[in-house]
């Protein structure tokens, strides 16, 4: 394929961490973009230069969007509302953008504020793909194959821009599923959000105790699995919870009245009901592909 | 080796389901046993011997220990007191045993009632593996590998009992760790029980929520890990977490605490406080081996 045959002629990268190095690697494997840029306020950009990630980095976000045809946010959730209103007069008016924050609703707010008509061609997305290592060094060109990710077009939206969106991502190999934005952000706050919280909280139990060091010696497989997003980074999953905040302390809620429930029935040596929950958990959790 | 060289003429497993029927598997692998016989209360034993684990199935667990030199007692921890009585004066006069229960100081207890003169040849134990699967068909040779035996010789066991137990389970390729029994239950609380509890505690909340189908659809990896645990047999982790009761309360009270301090810096949107949290948690989590 040639160049001038590519979907894209210009892709923009707003952060090129672990997921916005990854859409590089990945566009750049099946040769849909002619030439990819990359902006990061720290060292990720350059990094990802010098992996080969991206072709060019850029000095500024506005720099970056001049001329891109594609502009993918994949930075912080923090950074986002700034990224967006710097490169709102930079764009080129046929430009499609895309994101890729854990939360929707509060990046949907600030690319309709920041946006104007270009709001149209912002199509809301959210792959579900990452782990716990961070950085474009953790970058993988096969990232998103497999992987669902979900977009949340707005009335707004362009029909055709959530097109293309949606068939970029399928030509990555992702699973794409279209989400209405609440349900977005509760849905995850249950299963990935709150989760994580968790983890961090029962890491940080253990890790509080007097048992720390043999509890890292003498764990098995179980507690690893359980405890893995921990290792995930402490910053950028604080954000994440906090600009969720209401839908995952609905979630701390529900949980809290089931861990209660459970360690009432352990207390009372209530084995009957500890089955049932137990079994509960397990018959869904079984259904899990 | 021939079989009269065998550390072990005659093999007493005394519940067959995953552990034993490992121990079962992993003891043929290295030709350390001349015989193998296994007794269940269920179907495990006569699937076994259809799996080729055990050479042969008792109908009682007297006849099983009837002329063996190891007891392995590998059943779930409520029938152990039972099995104990029922073989305490039908055991070889140089028997050795141990057991594989995920509890030590209720088996234990229940060991030194029952067993007279011989609980000195009783070297209480706890193989750390295991999984969701049950059953002898998730048996494998190999369970041992690399895996933590923990042992908890007591005032009364026999030093040469403990030693020979030990090189056994060195000999199936596990690394055998001493450990106090009060610790090791205190510890197991911490890093098992209780985080099989929240693990079963989560996926209770999801299944009870309005996104259980979706969230089953649309988890990413991280809840696929964080709610492994929660496959496993319900039954047997009740009985697991009711046998250690008092510890796991005390596990349960430390987590709320720090469960508490994330949903309140979540409430009050304290990201210092989050960060914080997140940091100690993640810092311990990338730690562990």
């Amino acid at each position: 394929m040639t160049a001038d045959a590519r979907p894209y002629s210009r892709v923009a990268l707003l952060g090129v961490g672990l997921v916005g190095g990854s859409v590089a690697a990945a566009l750049r494997a099946r040769e849909l973009a002619g030439r990819v840029v990359g902006y990061s306020p720290g060292d990720d950009a350059e990094r990802a230069r010098a992996l080969g990630l991206v072709d060019a980095v850029e000095t500024s976000p506005a720099r970056a969007v001049e001329g891109a045809d594609l502009v993918v946010l994949a930075a912080p959730i923090p950074a986002l509302p700034g990224l967006l209103s710097e490169i709102a007069h930079e764009l080129r008016s046929d430009a499609l953008l895309t994101d890729c924050a854990s939360t929707k609703l509060s990046t949907i707010a600030a690319a309709r504020s920041a946006l104007g008509e270009a709001f149209a061609r912002f199509v809301p997305g959210h792959p579900i793909a990452g782990g716990v290592r961070r950085g474009p060094d953790a970058s993988r060109a096969d990232l998103f194959e497999g992987a669902t990710v979900v977009l949340c077009p707005q009335p707004e939206t362009s029909v055709e821009a959530c097109a293309r969106i949606t068939q970029t991502w399928q030509a990555l190999g992702a699973n794409v599923v279209p989400i209405d934005a609440h349900e977005h952000d509760a849905l995850y706050a249950e299963v990935s959000h709150w989760p994580h919280a968790l983890g961090f909280a029962l890491c940080a139990a253990i890790a509080s105790g007097e048992r720390a060091e043999s509890a890292l010696q003498l764990a098995g497989a179980g507690l690893r699995d359980t405890t893995r997003v921990a290792a995930a980074p402490a910053a950028l999953w604080a954000d994440i919870v906090l600009d969720n905040r209401e839908a995952v302390l609905d979630c701390a809620r529900a949980f809290e009245r089931q861990a209660q429930a459970v360690t009432d029935a352990i207390r009372d040596g209530d084995r009957a009901a500890l089955v049932a929950c137990f079994e509960l958990a397990g018959n869904w959790r079984r259904r899990m592909r």
